[in-house]
């Protein structure tokens, strides 16, 4: 990509500034118009050394309301970001619907700094990167990659004019030396990287900037189009889904039947499994005997583990996840309840919240309800488009996917009853003043869906059942039985994770 | 306080089960009441090494609802961390309303690591806490803090049996046996720091932890005690202000006149003056030329500061932050703007936002906005009680004074202008499209209240106007005036906090 580079053109200061002028005002219009469309804008400055990264986002930024935008510096990781999936850091920085978020390197920082120093960032850079960067657009937001490329005699003469002047000499390291001496060898890096991460949800902009006024004006004509585009796209699609989608929520199951090949995997669970109390008792003492012991070896390995929860109403998760968290050492785990969106998880994407969520190296995070909500009340309810929901199988798994990569041990368990056993748990509960907060309204109205919500969740079981991250049905309408296959299927998943 | 403990009490396995069993029950019904009553309640186990402080919180969470309480353990600090002001990490995990936050360790850890290092962690560690604990209190919240007392002998024992276990000598470090050589010094210590933190707001209850079952019985009875007392508090307070809210709010300021001795700040504020084009041009160059530099040297140098922008609707505040940031390194500032809080931010303290856009050492924060809304329009408005908003002097004062004694320069901008400049200015906004969207039906609300809001701005410049903290009066009817006045002040303020 970088080979065709011709040689930027030559702007005079009055054309210079005028044209800037014009854009920015376009810029600054364009922003407010985003801001009331809702979509996300992320705007990364990639490039050279000294190719005046820094100095295009100061020009660029100056039409920008301030209240509308952040700039971030992708610095060297912290101890905390070292701790968490390579991601973890970038979705933290999502802009929300609206805003724009520029940053000043990227994650392609890692790939770079991969490359080069050899070492394992993300397990398929390339193809984890790109499938980030899809599911960030799928989802109505826009990125707009930026390199700045100069020249190597352009490069040679910045630093040293840099070094050279004792105020900015601290600007400049032996890695920018090395990189201007390895000219050659770093281009084709370069240029590897940009054709391999060149994709149709975000196309990479070459900016020449060896001229800056050039580069400034590229620049802004780069993001005002790829705004300009985002505004139309929204507007086309929020009316497409205006006219079609309550016939789509209404018929989307008798549409688009499911390819599930006629399989199943809930109608051949045997819900009468059951255990006694006194062998559960058992069981349990030595299961959580087990587990404080694991939970101890994890932290010293610094081994991570994501265990999520699904499970109808009143299946019993709280119960399973009280025994199950009740041997671990408190500061070492974390119980993510999740209901709702509030207002300001709605304006992110939809994973946004849970990866707040992922547990660091050493500890365990248990997800109450996850990002399944997604294709099962999301779903159903009709909060997102079909488009949404049957996309939403993919980027679960991609980010599973990376969860697991960067070595965390995820399980999943679906805690299955059937609809009796369900309808007695909800009359027990509205006939037992200590447990009356345990039920509402809404538990009823699901109850009505259970023909939807069983067809959601076994397509959700057999799309989403991955190598990395299997799902556990458990089989819950007795609940001891239940809660013991749970603690029992933690305990020997960790233990096998562990080293020995 | 150390002086008196008793020898605890031996209680046998049969008894201590029972009594836990029930007092579990009790706790876990009171966390659903404290939970609708939405009470955020915060833990804090501090003690000796090897006092059993992991132990005693494992026992404690037992009957807890897990998807309503967090354990946080105060470790070493993060680098992000040392770049902010001390409080600042713990105010990131105070607990939503409802919830319950444990904390093994606490902001204690500093006060105890800065009697032992000599090192400055707070400029007033005493005085700063209690005004910390004290708003937390005072704005509905509990603290509660455990110290988890052991004798010489006993501890001494613990660490040789922690020590002597493989599996466990990990945890003894040299600091734990210092302790229990220093044993009679150390006591001093902690009782000079329990004594002197012992207030009103939130008093120490000392657990004699040499018996472990005796321990986990008075932690438990000591929680439950303070819960069910924030529980008839609220209910109290709840009641009081139904039934005098309305009332309240309405003659507030005629019941209450503020104790201005006939002093306004606004009154003999000089409106006309003004500044010729050319001469600000001329100004504003020069002055962004200083910023500029004065903000590359603040990043080398680490100095932080926190500019706010408060004002009259359409005094110019965008305008002026325009100027401001312009010369400014993008990756080195952020422009916070604040509007009505959102729903997380309702169910925290009032300065919980703010907190969180505190600046990092060598950047600067813009607050657009700020926490000073809660003496205008939450006052104006009744969005909170005039108790809350009398109170919210001190806590403001308090906070910025932790802000300043941090390192960070602070300064505070009042736009001002005069009600028919305001209503020219509205009125150019409705007739101009592209300026149309600055103008809202709230801001014609506002305008109508214009004497309470100068009677409220003017009490706000008078009380919160402090040596580390004053208020700089911008005349801002003409806006290039105000601009210069804003950026020139900046600027001599930075300068003059840099170190040459």
């Amino acid at each position: 990509m970088l080979g065709n580079i011709y040689t930027s053109r030559k702007l005079v200061k009055e054309d210079y500034k005028e044209e800037i002028n014009s854009l920015g005002l376009r810029l600054s219009e364009m922003q407010r118009t985003c801001k009331d469309e809702g979509i996300p804008i992320t705007i990364i400055f990639e490039g050279w050394s000294a190719a005046g990264k820094g100095s295009r986002i100061g020009t660029f930024i100056r039409y920008l309301d301030p209240r509308g935008f952040e700039v971030f510096t992708t610095e060297k990781t912290t101890e905390d970001e070292r701790m968490k999936p390579y991601m973890w850091r970038f979705w933290q920085k999502l802009p929300a619907n609206g805003r724009i978020h520029i940053f000043d390197r990227s994650w392609y920082q890692g790939i770079m700094d991969g490359y080069r120093n050899k070492e394992k960032i993300l397990a398929d850079p390339v193809s984890d990167i790109k499938a980030f960067e899809k599911t960030i657009v799928d989802n109505g937001g826009v990125i707009i990659k930026l390199f700045l490329h100069v020249s190597k005699k352009e490069q040679e003469q910045r630093l040293a004019t840099l070094a050279g002047d004792p105020e900015t000499a601290w600007r400049v390291n032996k890695a920018d030396m090395k990189q201007n001496r390895k000219y050659e060898k770093m281009l084709k890096r370069f240029d590897r990287m940009l054709s391999e991460t060149n994709h149709e949800a975000a196309h990479w902009t070459i900016i020449e900037a060896d001229e800056s006024r050039f580069a400034d004006v590229k620049v802004y004509r780069t993001v005002l189009t790829a705004m300009e585009n985002a505004v139309q796209l929204k507007r086309t699609t929020d009316m497409e889904n205006k006219g079609t989608s309550k016939a789509n929520n209404k018929t989307a199951t008798k549409l688009a039947p499911p390819d599930l090949a006629g399989s199943s995997r809930l109608s051949g669970v045997d819900l009468r499994l059951s255990i006694v109390r006194s062998a559960y008792n058992t069981r349990l003492k030595t299961a959580q005997c087990d587990l404080e012991r694991i939970h101890n070896a994890m932290y010293k390995q610094r081994l991570a583990a994501a265990i999520v929860f699904e499970g109808w109403d009143a299946a019993g998760k709280g119960g399973a996840i009280k025994r199950t968290t009740a041997p671990l050492d408190p500061r070492g785990y974390k119980v993510a309840p999740y209901g709702a969106p509030n207002d300001v998880e709605k304006v992110h994407h939809f994973l946004w919240r849970f990866w707040n969520e992922v547990p660091k190296a050493g500890h365990i995070t248990v997800f109450d309800r996850s990002w399944y909500g997604r294709v099962m009340v999301e779903r159903v309810e009709g909060f997102c488009t079909t488009a949404d929901w049957k996309r939403a199988f993919g980027e679960i798994n991609d980010f599973e996917k990376q969860l697991t990569d960067s070595g965390i041990v995820l399980l999943k368990f679906w805690l299955h009853i059937d609809p009796d056993e369900q309808l007695k748990r909800f009359e027990l509960r509205t006939n037992t003043p200590a447990k009356e907060w345990k039920i509402t309204d809404e538990d009823w109205r699901n109850r009505d869906k259970w023909d939807q919500y069983l067809e959601a969740v076994d397509e959700m079981l057999l799309r989403t059942s991955t190598d990395h991250a299997p799902w556990t049905i458990v089989e819950a309408d007795d609940k001891l039985y239940a809660r013991i296959k749970v603690i029992e299927t933690v305990r020997d998943r960790l233990d096998a994770a562990l080293t020995l």
